[in-house]
């Protein structure tokens, strides 16, 4: 072990930095503190973090949107780092040295319908990276704490190796948004030939036109403004749409035009109905934002056309292992800015804002991490 | 020609049951009348009506619910027959003698995306088998008139060759009806190992549990009442659940049971909600009853699992026909009860009030349609 933690064999001692109860963001500060970590199982690994991305689940986490943030609770679930150690059960056939990311998720039961299909993500009885706890073996109770900090430790199986050409610098990000953007986009078969609407650029948005993109599909930017278009251009989108004030003006010319529109926006609301008539026939419409109200719609369109209405989230391990592959190949970076882990407090009242374009990493350069 | 009709090269004249403007069905009376039918086009079939399924779309036409039925309006599009008269340019390689089955559309535009690429039940420029207009060549704005009646004359395209070995006498009510089922249990896979649900044991639903438990699928027939649940488990039902009053108890052993769930109901509103936790990962919803009012749901249920909400009406002529091989192959019978044509009024007042058990078949004895 290094020396940047202390550590004994039972009581393993990290330095992370933590919120208890509500955090306001734009006042309180996150407190550098040591917490300990699960008790160790033999399919276990530790990670040195280097690289941390700031999420919105995490900001509404520590404010406390899901109740009060656990006693030390430690968010961040983007986390990019390298094996500093491994259990003798050790999955993923990792190996000290080697790259790796952790993302939403940290554990599953591997009993249900859902981990025996490998749809891990599904899993009723998960382990968050972040407020949750696991549930199996030594670790039974223990809170898992996510990539606010100087090390990782959990399950090997959710620890996914990264293979060498992937830029780790911005690949935080990849560990939930992108995979958020890649698995409904691969589920689906967005390829050559496919129409592709992509509902707001921001951390999601913009990895979504990079990916559909990278797979070949005809990709529009849907936003409300046209503020964006410029940043979508560059990202590659082959149109911007600004829906404006009158949506149906807007889409006027687009009618059954599109083979998949993804909604990454978050309003409390969403008017699907307004964006049905942009589908064609077995068109899908996928959501990824979290929308917080019920949306309402006529069945009429979906029986017309076949629509099929959806939503996702992040993605099981092994599609966070081919989409690094397919990064990889592609050379997709995410847009990020990089603040060191000690300007924590800085970046996350900077997210709060808005300001990211588009995503932000957080650097441990202590760690080895590059700003 | 046969002389059951008066016949002029290019004004022919057929008879069958009209109605005009809005129909009371509990009153008032199809009238059988003359009638003339579109003008006649190359790829044109003639086809002398032996059975014809009623359905609860001609209902609603009838009775004036999509607006006053237009003069002289001929119903009925689950249409079994044989063909008399073949043009130059007929498809489906269509010979005179052969028996064929004309569903919902009778022809569609042959030139947008959705029929380009054999989706034609989505063609925005389809002609309905009743109530519609011909759009195409000679017969541009002639009536489309349905199976009402002795004879039928359309595009070839839509009369789809019924294999030997199918019970004709049976078959009408899967033209609409039973496509409707068929389409989406294949679109989704339904077959072995998967677990389907079919709510609404009625006309639609009774085939749904035909077809799907001859995929090799587990049924399970869901209804209000337990009234159906004999009828169920002839039809092939494994399992029966009546929701009764309290929804939630009823499917309390059932979270994330099924792999798909049908709605062949159709109430004024119908909540989703109450339906969504026991679908598994990547489940699918599927509305086919025609739901009026718009349905609304929270998206975390569709998060958390990826469930997919769809609907379905009919198929294309590749989809029926494909779906006469599988009843071939595995002789499905739909449950009907055979009234002759001339009994039309006392078969529709009867189906009005709910009494199929469960389709009705219309039967031209005269033509040589066996009761």
């Amino acid at each position: 072990m290094t020396s940047a933690h202390n550590h004994t064999h039972d009581k393993p001692v990290y330095k992370g930095w933590t919120g208890s109860g509500a955090v306001d963001l734009a006042k309180d500060q996150l407190v550098e503190k040591e917490f300990e970590v699960k008790p160790w199982d033999e399919d276990d690994v530790e990670v040195k973090v280097l690289y941390c991305g700031v999420c919105g689940t995490d900001i509404m986490a520590l404010e406390g949107l899901e109740g009060p943030a656990p006693p030390n609770s430690i968010c961040g679930h983007e986390i990019i780092g390298q094996v500093v150690k491994v259990g003798s059960k050790v999955e993923n056939n990792l190996k000290v040295g080697q790259h790796v990311g952790i993302g939403y998720e940290s554990d599953s039961c591997r009993e249900c319908d859902a981990c025996l299909r490998g749809q891990e993500q599904a899993c009723a009885n998960m382990t968050r990276t972040f407020f949750s706890k696991f549930r199996r073996g030594n670790g039974t109770g223990a809170p898992s704490q996510g990539g606010f900090a100087k090390y990782w430790r959990g399950p090997s199986k959710f620890a996914i190796p990264i293979p060498d050409g992937v830029d780790l610098s911005v690949a935080g990000p990849l560990m939930c948004g992108g995979v958020t953007m890649y698995s409904p986009l691969k589920r689906w078969n967005v390829g050559p030939g496919k129409r592709v609407g992509i509902i707001g650029v921001g951390g999601l948005g913009h990895m979504g036109v990079l990916f559909a993109k990278a797979m070949g599909a005809e990709v529009t930017a849907i936003s409300r403004s046209g503020s964006k278009k410029e940043d979508a251009e560059k990202l590659g989108a082959d149109r911007y749409i600004a829906t404006g004030d009158d949506i149906g003006k807007a889409f006027k010319e687009y009618g059954r035009y599109f083979d998949m529109v993804i909604c990454t926006s978050n309003p409390k609301s969403f008017p699907i109905q307004d964006y049905l008539p942009i589908l064609n026939v077995e068109g899908v419409f996928c959501f990824i934002g979290l929308i917080v109200n019920p949306i309402t719609t006529s069945i009429f369109p979906l029986i017309e056309r076949n629509l099929i209405i959806t939503a996702s989230a992040v993605g099981s391990p092994s599609v966070i292992a081919e989409m690094f592959n397919f990064v990889k190949e592609k050379q997709i970076k995410p847009w990020v800015q990089k603040f060191d882990m000690d300007d924590i407090n800085r970046a996350l009242t900077s997210f709060k804002k808005g300001d990211p374009r588009y995503r932000y990493v957080l650097v441990n350069t202590d760690n080895g991490g590059e700003l």
